[in-house]
């Protein structure tokens, strides 16, 4: 007997046995099993438009210039935002009274929750304790509400430019997902035909993010009407992304949906993260506004069923809240809105007046969106290749809006100290001086 | 024209048109757009069996006997045992820090991944930072380690009796879970046999909770190694629930499992929750064990992928995380597993005598499973029935093993304080007595 073979299988050689005076050898080969794991579909399934293409981009600044990022969505990495004292007492205060280690229920501490419920709540949208889901930020909130609307195969509307998350979640949980356009010439309005054009039986929500993450856009009190009109001649039920919620500059207001209608029930979703300037902290809510019972128990019991598969926020931070609401000076909100304006018009004023950029003047929230007139920059193929060529020349980075589905714009997030943001102007400026080529209107390819 | 109709359609009647010198009249019925919101599928799937039973419970204690709850696996509610000053302290520390406030990455800082990885790491199972994953409770973790490994329509292989989460997750996910038993008379090790004969070709993971929820049981190396052996036979990973590691009686060692092994891949999943007495914190962690490459990239990716979705843990708990695991003294570890292992032995000896009832001598974690002798109950008709009664008569909450699938028996959690404990195992005797039957061995119903 010999045995040969490598991991995978073994042959097993039997020589020379004799039946009926004959010799006959034999060979048996055994598969062995084997090894093979393969990542689950979801996992495979689960995109980050951004970090695919940041990740396919060649970035290497400039040796000779220091790199300054336009790219980051968090407001602390630069530490001119730092959180409020207050913010930062409450915690503390709720570490030392030894009451917020253990479990807090699936939900969120009813204190805390009748706190955030307090703090949103109006005459119009009135809302209790058990209206509002704790969660582990903005973004399980998002995860928890799509996940409680939808089915496998069912789809939502999402923002075109947007915040990438929505399509994350729901292309892993098998929800298709459908862009309506957002309209730069009118402030990133949106589209409401194109939006309406997109409703089909299978459709379970419509996302809006007020203000907009990338757009630093703020709708109208109108506009909001018109957008739940819409949603009410359909029935679809709508979830509000109002993370940047009272992030507006002093000349505009924000609305939040909700008290904007009687029938369209509304999931909002909010959270610390940017108004507190503690996105670490992973603090968000879920609000629900049902006065017309359009989701009834279900939902609601549907939520709190999810919300029991991981549990939410960390009980310190849920401690803290109430004292994080109602404490927090309004100075620091204003000093927040005003540095951020602030910057933005720097920004914008800047880029506007450079040859072959079109800013689009942001109302809110964090960032500016800048379209570039590619045919003026014929260098180079579209907005990924452009700002990677402005970090390899002028070690400035911005995210290009392709990242948003939106190609041929980039985003600059305007939480940069000011100094910075001066200099990434001027460094814009000559990137787009060098390449800018006029074209002339009058004549074409053609005709030469 | 006449309009009729309630909220849900509209009726239109037109009366008296002519048509050729005759007279008619038409009506035309108008379904109007209706809210029909309802909760997802997964939604109505997540199944938590806990609550199913407790909510289905008459829980009212007998007025004249405070209440004593032996249902609640949270360590801190009773306050008798507090996390350390030092645990404190790194949070506090970390706060001040200024520096965790911002977004980590979504698989967590760097330094926190290599602080878990020093503290777990063993020369025959070494680990790196990139072997690690923090995640939002041990609860996440385990998440994404089902989410990674098992597609719709795999099974995985679960104890009986056993924590339910894994369940709640699987089912949700459209996974199918398979009940393997534990065996009582040998301290709850695992029925080998029977474990192997669930596996099949759609078998994707097999979880072992080790120390264990509600068994209190912990495994020698024999017989890790033998779960390990139908692991490698079968080239099934494993998913090693080790959230109450080392939390194990001076007189037995806990055994990590991927020590063990050379070729089985593991991903062993814990947190701060139990050992440092915070899981209010939400802080839990995947170590990543794949000597063989059995995982290979495909696995590692799968998880930083899944871990995108809505972000790990709160970044103060991280930034605390290398001094919580580095400066917590030696004695608090002992403190805890020296009262947990002397009220463990209250409980058990008190128990143990009392006819009718059947304890398992604990080894570690904070559970204690009692056997009820059905046959000598005739009034109760179960587990439930039994600590319904219990609770009625004398204002002890345990909960029924149904909770884990395992009828007849009930669940004690050993971290009351003492004279909590003494006084409940009194008043379990004193409910014992009065409805304890003796059955006659000798004869039977049939004979009388
Ligand atoms: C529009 C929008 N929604 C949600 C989030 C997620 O917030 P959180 O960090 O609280 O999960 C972000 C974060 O950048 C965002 O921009
Ligand atoms: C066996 C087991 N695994 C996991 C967990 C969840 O731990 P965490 O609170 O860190 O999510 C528990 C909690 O009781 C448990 O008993």
């Amino acid at each position: 007997v010999r045995v040969e073979g490598d991991k995978s299988f073994i042959i097993i050689i039997v020589h020379s046995f004799n039946i009926n005076g004959d010799i006959y050898s034999a060979k048996m080969k055994i598969h062995k099993k084997r090894w093979n794991i393969r990542a689950s579909e979801m996992s495979k399934n689960t995109l980050n438009p951004i970090r695919a293409i940041v990740d396919g981009m060649k970035l290497s600044p400039n040796p000779d210039k220091a790199m300054i990022a336009l790219s980051i969505g968090d407001p602390t990495v630069f530490g001119n935002l730092p959180t409020d004292e207050k913010v930062l007492q409450a915690m503390k205060d709720a570490m030392d009274s030894h009451k917020y280690n253990g479990y807090a229920p699936s939900v969120g501490y009813q204190k805390s929750r009748e706190a955030v419920a307090n703090f949103y709540c109006s005459p119009e949208a009135p809302l209790e304790a058990d209206d509002v889901i704790l969660t582990s930020g903005c973004s399980q909130a998002i995860e928890l509400a799509i996940s409680v609307l939808c089915n496998p195969g069912n789809n939502i509307l999402v923002p075109c430019p947007g915040f990438s998350l929505y399509k994350t979640l729901a292309v892993s949980l098998g929800i298709e997902i459908k862009h309506y356009n957002l309209l730069p010439e009118k402030s990133w309005e949106i589209d409401l035909q194109n939006l309406e054009s997109l409703i089909d039986e299978k459709t379970a929500c419509l996302v809006v993010n007020n203000p907009s993450n990338p757009c630093g856009s703020v709708y109208s009190k109108e506009h909001l009407q018109d957008i739940l009109a819409v949603a009410s001649r359909h029935c679809i039920p709508i979830l509000a992304d109002e993370i940047y919620g009272d992030m507006v500059f002093p000349e505009h207001t924000f609305y939040s949906m909700a008290p904007l209608t009687n029938d369209v029930p509304i999931l909002s979703c909010g959270g610390l993260a940017k108004r507190w300037l503690v996105p670490g902290w992973r603090m968000g809510w879920i609000l629900i506004h049902d006065r017309n019972q359009a989701f009834g128990q279900e939902i609601r019991e549907g939520l709190v069923k999810l919300s029991q598969r991981i549990l939410g926020a960390c009980t310190i931070v849920q401690g803290a809240l109430e004292a994080i609401l109602n404490s927090t000076p309004q100075e620091f909100y204003q000093d927040t809105i005003g540095f951020l304006k602030s910057n933005s018009e720097i920004c914008f004023s800047a880029l506007s007046s450079i040859p072959g950029l079109n800013p689009v003047r942001p109302s809110g929230a964090m960032y500016l969106m800048v379209g570039i007139e590619m045919e003026n920059f014929p260098e180079f193929e579209n907005d990924v290749d452009f700002t990677e060529h402005l970090v390899t020349e002028q070690s400035v980075f911005c995210l290009p809006a392709t990242a948003f589905e939106y190609p041929n714009y980039f985003r600059i997030v305007v939480t940069v100290p000011e100094d910075m943001m001066v200099e990434a102007c001027s460094r814009i400026r000559e990137f787009c001086q060098l390449h800018y080529r006029p074209c002339n209107q009058e004549s074409n390819d053609l005709d030469q």
